[in-house]
């Protein structure tokens, strides 16, 4: 499990001293005073919880079915499973504010465990909340305001069993609480691999990934995480969903596709058939400068529309390829001394503020040197300097470390957060602008010193995502009024420029608000419709992902009249 | 449009007249009496429609807001909107049997009419039936029993334009009533392609495909139809749903996908916005032998894991094999020698039953030299014997005229029937058998001569579809009871061994009794919600896709208890 308190292992914290340059650079930029005396979380012992409603029946039928230490009760589990990792939940844990925390964690060790509980759930009209790796950064997990109705956190973390390996199909049957660590250990023993790597991919499940349309660095190659699944088994109120393992079907809607991205509130799923891959013998990430975003951009456009596509992208703009250097290692002597001539000379040659592109290569040797030299000659054409494979190794070692790093600049009252978005070809350079130019204008309007930086990654034939990195010190006490401020700004900017609401964090309560301009009012009855008729008693997850109906609303509008 | 009793244009038949072998081969394979007198179609005098039902205070809102012109009452419309173009539908309406015609076909122009339609007919609870070509096989488009209420068929025929091509983002945004050959020439005219090209291409359209989760011959390469959909609008009775037309998102279920599939339960597919790609300056089709269906089988295989897929596979059986040389033109001289000298040459190296494989390459010419170097390796690894180019060229020449032949057939009281399913690669050869064996085994046991044959082709990463072709002479005036056991002894081994229902046909009527058990009682439940929430009146093609509640059925049953 994660600290309570923010980000990763109990006993791991930012790689800070390796990169001598950093934290003086967030200072300047932020305008922090490091002197300062930190603002740490307050201690466990300060926190007080409050009172579980328990649900004496629900719990006692619970009880029949499940081993006692199946059902945890005490309040370090529910302070775990209280909050996801959003910089809101992680001010509000720190300063010990806990306003609502699930009033029992289950702990179900398989399909029929969880049916057991949803059964009785449904029974007595009790909430359940599925949990994952507790990395959802909109809300997801969080229960809501006292409803007066009990709330179970269902924490699949036991169930994470390979359960079949189909070597001629290459498909693998894996329990949805499988952490993305376990999950390739088990798949790469046996010579497979998912291809998966979300940011969070350390902690976070393969229930999560399905629930919120993950996307991992490597999608480029093997797809986004709804790609990938064949079939799956979701335990809801009314019974459980199993799709047939096909790879394609011509019987009515995809379920696979109503299950996937529906954010346990249609129920829980409980496993799936994933499509594997043999476990790629070459592994390699090459660093490219660019002289400007647009450089990248058509580089990158080129190579998809090829016949080179690397598996993996990841173009940051000027801004984000600075923070980029200034985590570096030092170089002295000979190192540095090249290094100094090296930027010497390419600020001479009209990369005076470079982006840095990652392009990542997996598979069997002969098909890499292929690919590697077919990308190679496009990316060249578009200026690309070749940087070798150093920086692509150090940016692979670094790759999960980043959420580390919010907790230390939450330490000094910085807000620090992520939103991604994606779009057609076409609309990806007029989109980037458009966000970045609105949230900078607010910043600036604010008088706010404030870091702002995109990277483009997960690109598909008609796209791309676009993945947005802001930080500023909040005024203490204004912290959460301020941080929605901005928040606000960049996903009205997505929505409204042709963006949408989420690549791959999903909707939670986070996007909520913006989710029937997203879908269209049409779409939120058909949601609606999925909810009422698999969830009629209305107790998975409430209030993520649809929104409400408030009055006036089209679903009680009369239709089309 | 087409014939109204049979397949295709009124002045095109089957070119019989240049295969001097298939009709002797049929009436021998079939025990035809090819001297009987040819069973035709009553003639359309003799055909008398059922009267309409008319709903005035609805046509006379119609009227208001469209032109005369637009609202068809013919009885020539009526007949042509009827039935689809399964062996059930021409069986019924070769000899006059039109239980129930559409009382009007209303023809829109744009999304507008449509939207005025559909609020006309959810208002005055009129029933709608989309029709785009009339080629749908699963009764999709048919009217069911008189219900009392007027039926409208929806005929999108008059809405083909392309809207709006995005040549950066390779998107092509396109009315839903266009035809595959209008669609592609547009498309082609600005150098791009669909790359969509089902059987029924010449009479179908996008809106039907997207309806039906259509598959074109090189899915392979493009995918299948809801794996090109970007976005698209689909008008329900509760309103407009549109999507947004971004590469991904991750913003709760996929409506793309619950609308692709919906076979005019929920509403109308309006237009929709597609993944295109440059017209492909090369495509060529190679023909291979293979010693076995089994050894062809394992050539795909390799093929589609490796680094070479093509974009068409399509390997038949010695069945469908033998078939398919009855179709050959006549050969004489030396071109007939050399193949007498070949197909004594290939029997003695175990090419005795050989299975035909045709190999499909498209895009630019470096890209098809590498594809298709590293594919003929392995084809000719598993003992595939190159035939060249010429017999890929005859069958692609062909390829659109097969269900013509089913009409000269039904002249002589023959059954000619196709079922597809598609499973996981593991499964693929055993479910290949085990329906060859359960159909041949009824045909058998009725004492009844028959044709069988069966091709793979729609290869994806994790499996792959098995197409059937079935034809039997009937008993006059058994013919429906006889076609139904055949019917159903194929499509309950394809449910009952781990095969899809339909991989590319949908479900409409004729596979609605399976639904339950392809999609659990969940999934059906699943399926109503979406109807209940976006067709509340039940008006939208009612009786197709979704099982009818039966007492006792699980959605009338308390959830889970």
């Amino acid at each position: 499990m994660m600290k309570w308190w923010g980000w990763g292992s109990e006993d791991v914290e930012f790689p800070m001293h390796n990169k001598p340059n950093l934290w003086p650079w967030i200072c300047q930029q932020l305008r922090l005073d490091p002197t300062a005396r930190p603002l740490k979380p307050v201690p466990r012992s300060a926190i007080a919880l409050p009172p579980p409603v328990i649900n004496q029946d629900c719990l006692g039928a619970l009880e029949k079915v499940l081993r006692p230490d199946q059902i945890a009760r005490s309040d370090d589990e529910r302070l775990l499973h209280a909050y996801g990792k959003s910089y809101p939940d992680l001010l509000r844990v720190r300063r010990g504010q806990i306003d609502r925390a699930p009033d029992v964690v289950i702990l179900p060790e398989g399909h029929a465990d969880v049916e057991a509980v949803i059964r009785e759930a449904h029974r007595h009209t009790v909430c359940v909340i599925p949990f994952g790796g507790g990395t959802n950064i909109v809300g997801g997990v969080n229960p809501l305001e006292p409803s007066g109705q009990m709330v179970i956190s269902l924490d699949l973390r036991n169930m994470h069993r390979l359960l079949r390996l189909d070597e001629q199909s290459k498909t693998a049957t894996i329990e949805a609480g499988a952490l993305g660590p376990s999950l390739e250990e088990d798949l790469q023993r046996r010579g497979y691999s998912l291809g998966h790597h979300p940011d969070s991919f350390e902690f976070s499940s393969l229930g999560g990934w399905l629930a919120t349309r993950s996307a991992g660095m490597q999608s480029d190659a093997y797809g986004k995480i709804e790609d990938m699944v064949v079939s799956l088994r979701m335990v809801t109120p009314s019974g459980t969903l199993t799709t047939r393992p096909a790879p394609k079907a011509a019987t009515g809607p995809d379920l696979n596709q109503m299950a996937v991205g529906s954010e346990g509130v249609l129920g829980v799923i409980t496993e799936a058939t994933m499509r594997v891959h043999p476990n790629p013998p070459v592994r390699a990430y090459h660093g490219f400068l660019f002289p400007s975003f647009e450089e990248g951009y058509s580089a990158i456009y080129e190579c998809v529309a090829s016949r080179y596509p690397p598996s993996l992208f990841r173009l940051s703009d000027a801004h984000e390829t600075e923070l980029g250097f200034q985590m570096k290692g030092p170089a002295r002597g000979l190192r540095g001394l090249i290094e100094g001539w090296l930027k010497t000379y390419l600020a001479g040659k009209g990369y005076g503020a470079p982006c840095l592109m990652i392009v990542g290569f997996e598979g069997e040797p002969e098909g890499v040197k292929a690919v590697r030299t077919g990308a190679f000659r496009i990316l060249k054409a578009h200026r690309g300097f070749h940087l070798g494979t150093r920086v692509g190794e150090s940016w692979s070692r670094e790759k999960y470390n980043l959420p580390y790093l919010r907790d230390v600049v939450m330490d000094y009252g910085v807000m620090a957060d992520v939103a991604e978005t994606s779009t057609v070809w076409s609309n990806v350079l007029p989109l980037y602008r458009a966000a970045r130019k609105t949230l900078e204008d607010r910043f600036r309007g604010d008088g706010r010193p404030f870091y702002l930086g995109c990277h483009i990654s997960h690109t598909y034939k008609t796209g791309c995502s676009l993945y947005f990195t802001f930080a500023a010190w909040m005024t203490p006490g204004k912290e959460l009024d301020e941080y929605y401020r901005y928040k606000r700004v960049i996903t009205e900017a997505f929505v409204t420029h042709g963006g949408t609401l989420s690549h791959h964090h999903a909707v939670g309560i986070e996007h909520l608000d913006w989710m029937e301009r997203e879908v269209t009012p049409t779409g939120v009855r058909a949601l609606k419709g999925m909810k009422a008729a698999l969830d009629p008693k209305g107790i998975m997850n409430p209030g993520k992902l649809i929104p409400a109906s408030a009055p006036g609303a089209p679903w009680e509008r009369p239709a089309m009249e």
